[in-house]
């Protein structure tokens, strides 16, 4: 009973300071995207390929959730987008204290879209609003089909689902549609995406609806 | 300050239950492996492997810890293994309170050897010791050979690391050196394995492993 009010009282901490970016992004005009997923099923990737094809079109910026190292926030860096990457230590998640902390250097670059690359984990960040417009959740097609049953919370609160890594198919069992009817049976709201960041394939229909979602 | 304290406690009243079931763990002579990992990187598939492997020789039993789902305590019930699912509702991982409720389950199937799958998240687990005899973490070769930076303290917290999937190398830019250089950078002691537990590939040696460390 006690853990329960205290991890309410963290809860209602977190949501004061997700309202406050929140009035922040809608007051400067900022569409912000919290992209979500286990370690490895390719959201610096997406990430990467977003920036490329978009960059002309617009001013973006990129905030990196780690428990350590600044390897995304380089790999980032190398395209010439301003990047704060935030190092989280032992914490599981990204909350909005850490992102409040970030918005001077979010006026300062100025974005019309500001992608959050939420710390590798399908459990945790689905408790912290962050104050985002939409959560996209990243799914590899190696992971297993399962997932959405067994981690329902995150792709409850997202608005899309990327099934990335579709080259790799032809050497899974894992199949789109059983992985597809699951995640529906969480959220029948969601939007799917399937492409691989490796090849390019099924990019362009993601990219057509970032810009349609953020009124790019 | 105040949540720092807290986690404190809770830390705190973890490793009082954790040693309660060490004592009785050693006490009643069960080996206790607590096997760690991103989801969908292949731990209920190592453990069926492992079952099948060693159930002519030796009396085991497992926990299957998910937030949501008994899919994985029904793939292993089919084997004929006592099994225990814990369902954790909203908790990222378990802890050893939920442990020692199994005890008097744990007693009465009376194994030699105890596989505890977590829950699939390779950031939380590493701050819950269990009570068990050695952590293992698995990653897969399609999730990215700078997990082990990224995520040191599971990696730091391990005895081995087992790296999975290894029928689909010929597809990923993934290279087993240098996630086994990454990993002996947060922990020089660890032992690796590579296989796949599709095709069955170095089974073997991690086979030979486990009888080893639990004195099978």
């Amino acid at each position: 009973m006690h853990d329960i009010l205290v991890e309410e009282e963290v809860l209602a901490e977190n949501e004061r300071f997700a309202r406050e970016n929140r009035s922040h992004f809608v007051e400067k005009g900022i569409f912000v995207l919290n992209l979500v997923s286990s370690p490895g099923a390719g959201k610096t990737s997406l990430v990467e390929r977003t920036l490329e094809a978009l960059r002309e079109r617009v001013r973006m910026a990129v905030i990196e959730g780690d428990l350590a190292t600044d390897n995304d926030s380089r790999r980032i860096g190398r395209l010439g987008i301003p990047v704060r990457q935030i190092t989280t230590g032992r914490a599981c998640h990204l909350d909005a204290h850490m992102i409040h902390h970030c918005l001077d250097w979010i006026d300062e670059v100025a974005p019309r879209l500001l992608i959050i690359e939420n710390v590798g984990n399908l459990v945790c960040p689905s408790d912290f609003y962050l104050g985002e417009d939409v959560v996209v959740t990243i799914i590899s097609a190696t992971e297993g089909d399962d997932k959405p049953l067994k981690y329902p919370f995150i792709f409850r609160k997202s608005k899309a689902l990327v099934i990335n890594k579709i080259d790799l198919l032809p050497y899974t069992d894992f199949s789109v549609e059983a992985v597809k009817g699951n995640a529906l049976v969480v959220n029948p709201h969601l939007t799917f995406f399937e492409l691989s960041c490796r090849t390019g394939e099924g990019l362009e229909r993601w990219i057509d609806w970032v810009k349609e979602v953020a009124g790019l």
